[in-house]
């Protein structure tokens, strides 16, 4: 089974669901890409030959309001192409069994037009009957690998990542290696469990974020601060790392033409269009409810604040580091029709 | 929306999923009446036209034990049924949306055979997409009204029902009477939304407790103790009242005669067969665990656990009771098919 990071949706300042900015800006950015998918792409009479009912599935939901605007909007384009009042909806809200559901179902807006499923489990395994889903959108999820890859934290292996949280800011491209060896198997999981569940016709989107340099590092050296100042173990940093991989254009392609169930109907790296003005105060506050459940989950909760707390103080540094790094960042969209 | 009282849940030693014996025991009873159904009533044919996919619902899952066993054994009556290896089913666990769904996915075994979904939302609503359920399961929660009837708040009305909480125990005819309207407008709206929901051939198995004297009025002489203590606002049980009216075989058959989507293809009340020893404080602190969403909900959690725990103080009483009306205590069994 595939180990999971409940994101952190306490209810406090810091929790998911009132920090989730990112993540939303992503998603509000591919908006009109999704529904060219579905109004370009999609071919209805395939796939409702026996039934009035389009099931629609969000991989790694989270808690919430993100995933909710992503499905209306979803829904909406459906609706849009498909004038026929009869056509009904069933909505998929997946993630791991350790997310919390129940803030999911309590913020579902009491006038949606689907109907509401929430299927708990990782999505590198089986979710759903075979050929049960129209229509698959994912956001901000693919890039959690299942795993980190074992070498990472093996002395002996020319991967070790001594030191260092993840691949980026690694000099060692073993280290690089290893995850996008990781990223294949787990990607090649994902495709044949989706090639199964997904109609003939059905159609698939995935998006995730892409950077070559990241806001992580930060984390990372507030960590070896800890470790330089006799806070922390340095063994404990070295058998850590982020199991986060960010896939590119090539890296989707190679293992989707691999796979050979789906075709890709639209593959495109996109950075913001306006210079967006990002507070890195708030930026880092939403880094680290992304983060949280992963530090707390290996450091302890003490260590863990202590580290977000560290870094969220070094937001001038960052925002420079930020206006200097802009164009490194982006997000990638790939819409997949299973053939 | 219909009124919901999340069972007691919180994991102490009088919560829900350490004390459903009770309803683990009609479960039971019920087993093999549930497995004659399927194996004897069920035509697969009709139902399987183009999909090798079963869905099968249980409304009112609760938070778990229970509703895990009782799946596993409907989908094992199905395979036995069937013995076709393409076979997938999917199950839909259903309770209202205040229920603990989290606790509920993580206690799933990690062998089930089954696609789990959680699906939020009151079953006198429509949950499901048109003709997408093929077996519908119910255990001890039909019984459960979405609202009280108004008249008995109303001091106007003759079914007014001062100084009682339910119809049970209450001489007033009128007070009966406006339970029983009160359960047929909602089994009408749970019959007419299944009837959209279930495929042409597709069968419902409803499990209710049956009783004409009840266990509850222990609790309601508990509160008028503590009215006459003055510890107590009369009024306040004046203005409460049990949502649960116990269906008699003549109740369903005229609301299912009269809605006309379903025939019914068993009926039966049973009592158990052997003369159990049911320890009267164990039974209690069930029943405690079903009600204490309701008192809290009403009287506050200070007054619901001093209800509760007096109740529970008067064991002795109750189990001399329960040996006089062992009779009287049964469950309602009813299989119907989508016509």
């Amino acid at each position: 089974m595939a180990t999971s990071f409940p994101i952190n949706d306490d209810d406090s300042a810091y929790s998911y669901s009132k920090n989730s900015q990112m993540q939303r800006e992503i998603l509000d950015d591919s908006k009109e890409m999704v529904r060219d998918a579905i109004i370009e792409k999609l071919d209805m009479k395939i796939m409702l030959s026996s039934s009035n009912t389009l099931r629609i599935a969000d991989l790694g939901c989270s808690v919430g309001p993100n995933s909710l605007v992503a499905m209306q909007h979803v829904v909406q384009a459906l609706k849009d192409k498909y004038h026929d009042n009869i056509l009904e909806f069933q909505v998929f809200f997946n993630d791991h069994v350790t997310n919390d559901f129940n803030a999911l179902f309590r913020s579902l807006p009491i006038d949606r037009s689907y109907y509401v499923s929430g299927v708990p489990g990782s999505f590198y395994d089986r979710l759903f009957p075979s050929r049960s889903i129209h229509f698959v959108h994912s956001s901000c999820a693919i890039h959690w690998l299942s795993k980190c890859p074992e070498e990472l934290f093996d002395e002996k292996s020319p991967a070790w990542n001594k030191g260092m949280i993840h691949y980026i800011g690694s000099s060692n491209i073993e280290v690089l290696n290893a995850y996008v060896s990781q990223f294949e198997k787990d990607m090649e999981m994902f495709l044949n469990a989706r090639a199964e569940e997904i109609v003939e016709g059905g159609m698939m989107v995935l998006i995730s974020p892409f950077t070559s340099d990241s806001l992580m590092e930060f984390f990372g050296s507030s960590l070896m601060d800890l470790v330089n100042e006799g806070k922390l173990d340095e063994s404990l940093v070295d058998s850590f790392n982020l199991p986060m991989y960010f896939p590119s254009p090539e890296d989707m392609t190679k293992v989707v033409e691999k796979n050979d169930y789906f075709s890709i109907e639209r593959i495109e790296l996109t950075y913001p269009e306006s210079e967006v003005e990002h507070d890195a105060k708030i930026l880092m506050i939403n880094l680290n409810a992304i983060l949280q459940g992963v530090l707390i989950n290996h450091f302890g909760s003490k260590i863990a604040e202590e580290t977000c707390a560290r870094t969220i103080l070094r937001s001038e540094e960052i925002s420079a580091w930020m206006k200097a790094n802009a164009e490194k960042s982006g997000q990638l969209f790939i819409a997949l029709k299973r053939k």
